[in-house]
């Protein structure tokens, strides 16, 4: 039961968001921009980034929803997504990505674990000053998700057929639309 | 040196905040519905909830504007924000705040530390579910803001003087304000 009265039908971030449109108005926004606008990191790559955060956070809602969406956006292959969240330098991802995880994993821990040598390798490996930008505001980004979703005690769906079901509708429409159309069962959008 | 190429007279939060405009305009949304915007909890109790979580995740920068943000809203009392940051549970706050304040600190190392006698006793002692709702949230965002600012290696002045005096700049005006009149040395108003 979550810490809060939350609408029982919504599961994860999509109870407190619609407690508090608010807040998860400016909060789908950002999350948009980051993993939906226009980027020379392909959707896929940028919620593999969240997906690895989530799940060193150990939130179950946030690595099981975005590995969903990232599992679609890569054509369906649920098992890369499954070695990057369990050891991502021995993935089929690129060396660039893999260099750009460690910068994620190191924020999620703690910002000052950044070195300028992990910036240094992901540069060498093609990375721009913008997916450097990116890949550490993503990586914060979903240590908030993470603990909004977990500090609330909301819950997560056991049906794991949920999650790609509901990724496709996310695919294929932005973050932002579940706030303003969340009637349950309708337009359930937001992860 | 920042780990990437930020303008070099902007501190903190607000070298990447200029660097990306796209994610920082929704990002100073939200922190400015949640410190800012219409309240139960004062700015100054709210402002000491940022403080606090930044000062236990290390942020030099979030912790000291913040925490001058917070003085300058509690009447100058830089003593209270110190004490608050050593020890709440014996500072002189709201029995209130400090069992929100417990919420928080456990929000910003892992949400699933948060326990439902944690949120029964914020009840008991008057909190309501959006003070619940909203000083998680708050956490949240903070563990965000001090990632983003030290995983990227932004620079924090060593002028103890400047805090006070953009704390009254920002006291001022929104946490938007500074993204859209950046001007160094103008309009410097965001934290």
């Amino acid at each position: 039961m979550a810490h809060i009265e939350l609408q029982k039908d919504l599961p994860g971030i999509r109870g407190p968001m619609t407690f508090r449109p608010e807040t998860a108005k400016p909060l789908n926004e950002l999350v948009d921009v980051l993993l939906r606008g226009p980027h020379t990191l392909t959707p896929g790559e940028r919620e593999l980034i969240a997906t690895y955060v989530s799940a060193r956070n150990d939130c179950r809602y946030c690595q099981t929803i975005h590995g969903a969406v990232a599992a679609h956006h890569l054509g369906g292959d649920e098992a890369l997504v499954l070695n990057v969240k369990r050891d991502p330098e021995r993935a089929a991802i690129s060396v660039k990505l893999k260099a750009l995880l460690v910068i994620a994993g190191k924020t999620a821990e703690s910002g000052r674990l950044v070195t300028a040598a992990d910036v240094a390798r992901a540069r060498a490996l093609g990375a721009t000053d913008l997916e450097i930008h990116d890949t550490v505001l993503i990586a914060a980004v979903f240590c908030l998700c993470n603990r909004y979703v977990d500090g609330l005690a909301t819950w997560a769906p056991d049906d794991p057929d949920i999650y790609p079901q509901r990724a496709a509708l996310i695919a294929e429409h932005e973050y932002t639309a579940s706030t303003v159309t969340a009637s349950p069962g309708i337009s359930p959008l937001h992860s």
